[in-house]
């Protein structure tokens, strides 16, 4: 049995903060504000979905809004106690875990936070294996799970409960709630059974993150060398930040990360493109890699991730690109987070055979 | 007993249309929307307060958005019966009657339109006595009724409940949840009991529209003194639309009427600042007549009401101006309806004392 203590809240904040691809908040905030959880309640347990009630409640959740934000506006810790009462309420039926809707970044321990003030286990699993910056590019979306009803509060108390026509409409009405509530917010949403979950749901990646921590924080000469193993991924690019655009809007925080090659890959430059999370790598005209695989700016020495609001001039990074979870390769699954879902003219080719 | 036929409900649109000091919406499109739900169902019962079980719940609701918007994006009639059900599943009681919150422009038409539909009557009140351009600008929010849970819906079937902090929250997040359904959508807040509507409404209101309906439709010389008559009103001038600026922000109808006198009035000019209302006349420097005090634009032949999104340039108008309902002269009332809280520094001064 895991229990997620600080030593443990620690490592997964490294792994998490690699599987956000730039998003899913800044872990320093997640980490400390479990960490405190934590401290007053003790460690929540880790649980697979097999040792759940098949009937029972999961509330997938986690913060809603750019990163840029979310890392000035913090919770006050009582978020997911409202999330969870709203949602009995409605579902007429008890929550008995709470799962991270994404692995990246904050939003997998801000969900450990609560589940500890509540005194809930955590399941192991997620809705993304990664970050994505829309909230209906979940793997319950793909599996057909209604996104309805669905719950958004924020620090002050504030909530709403919504029933939108789809996942899309969601997405569009959250939004713009979380930008009114000041950038940042806390939702639930694609609320499901456990039975639905083992067909639904990534299982497996709070483990994933964890090791991936373990790897990084325990290599002894080259962290990230030891991270690329962990994941199975590709260095693209080792060099120095000379470029960083950043523009917040829509509630999103867009923006391109331009590195210049050092040592072996001098000459040649990386351009990363951002909504929230890392979406696509160029050099110069060609993708090297795109989403739904997931692309980390991590420093070249600790192997730690650098997020989007995080990134600057002068920083010695080592871009790793490697395979998104299965789902994300789907028909539906790349119909909802490919390259053209975000907007480019590209097909997404897996990230082994660019590197092939 | 009142029934709200095709006949009362044109009379009713006339008087609506100058209650609503410009916005309200369009009353023509309500008007459309109540007469074919009438033809289809009946008309429905206009009843006082005192004619309904004290428990039971009203169901105080309308349209919300920018009139150049609600102009073009119609209602599809169901909206009505998605608000009273969620109603009653939140509050566990049943809805006993339909009351306008606003009784300028299309809203006092909508909630018939719904009313008719459901086979419920309407209550002759409703909650400003005019139109005002912000939700929490309502006689219960000076009563000291809850604003939530609210109810938010639109033509497709979307649909949210809120729990805000306060009146002002739930402005702020309806609001942005409106702009994104496109502009315009309907609501319920404030939800109270026929006890709580005998202190906390502004009784009357609908024979009071209808009334000035009468006077103008029936005048046989001149409608716009029998107008005056009717509202107990005072000319401000009488003259030429010269300019019309207008910008569509924020989801609100904002803008400048400016109208320089004919006849008698020549010489003079009078500019009319709007958001989604006519708030402030000016001539010169001078405010002549302010907020929570009606302005209403009339076409000086008709004695019709010329809504924001229809002045335009070249039109021969009339500005009358009136005495709000008692409420709104109170200092809560004023606190929350007085130029101040629409920006102006500017004390209200009632529309009396400035034209004795």
């Amino acid at each position: 049995m895991t229990l997620l203590d600080a030593d443990v809240l620690r490592l997964l904040a490294i792994g998490a903060g690699i599987l956000g691809t730039g998003g899913g908040g800044d872990t320093s905030v997640g980490l400390l504000a479990a960490r405190q959880a934590v401290e007053d309640e003790g460690p929540p347990r880790l649980v697979t979905l097999a040792e759940l009630p098949e009937d029972g409640l999961l509330l997938p959740t986690g913060g809603m809004g750019a990163p840029t934000v979310g890392i000035e506006k913090i919770e006050n810790g009582g978020e997911g106690a409202r999330l969870r009462e709203a949602v009995e309420h409605e579902f007429g039926r008890p929550v008995v875990a709470v799962m991270a809707s994404e692995i990246g970044g904050s939003n997998a321990l801000l969900p450990i936070s609560w589940a500890a003030r509540m005194g809930l286990p955590v399941v192991d699993a997620d809705a993304m294996g990664r970050a994505f910056p829309e909230l209906q590019m979940v793997s319950m979306e793909v599996a057909g799970i209604p996104p309805c009803p669905a719950f958004i509060t924020d620090e002050r108390g504030n909530l709403s409960v919504t029933r939108a026509m789809d996942g899309h409409w969601l997405e569009r009405l959250h939004r713009q709630l979380t930008i009114e509530l000041g950038g940042s917010a806390m939702t639930a949403e694609y609320v499901l059974s456990v039975a639905q979950a083992k067909t639904a749901t990534i299982e497996g990646s709070v483990s994933f993150a964890i090791g991936i921590g373990r790897a990084v924080d325990g290599a002894a000469e080259d962290p990230v060398e030891a991270l690329r193993a962990a994941v199975s991924g590709f260095r693209l690019l080792r060099g120095k930040v000379v470029d960083v655009e950043r523009r917040t809007r829509r509630g999103f925080a867009f923006g391109t990360v331009t590195i210049d090659g050092l040592g072996e890959d001098r000459g040649r430059t990386l351009r990363v493109e951002v909504q929230n999370e890392n979406l696509v790598a160029f050099e110069g005209d060609r993708a090297v890699a795109t989403v739904p695989d997931l692309i980390s700016l991590v420093d070249a020495e600790s192997g730690h991730a650098i997020a989007t609001e995080r990134v600057r001039y002068g920083q010695r990074v080592v871009a790793i690109a490697f395979a998104c979870a299965p789902v994300w390769r789907t028909a539906r699954g790349l119909a909802l987070t490919g390259p053209r879902a975000f907007g480019y003219d590209l097909d997404h080719v897996p990230i082994e055979e660019l590197q092939a």
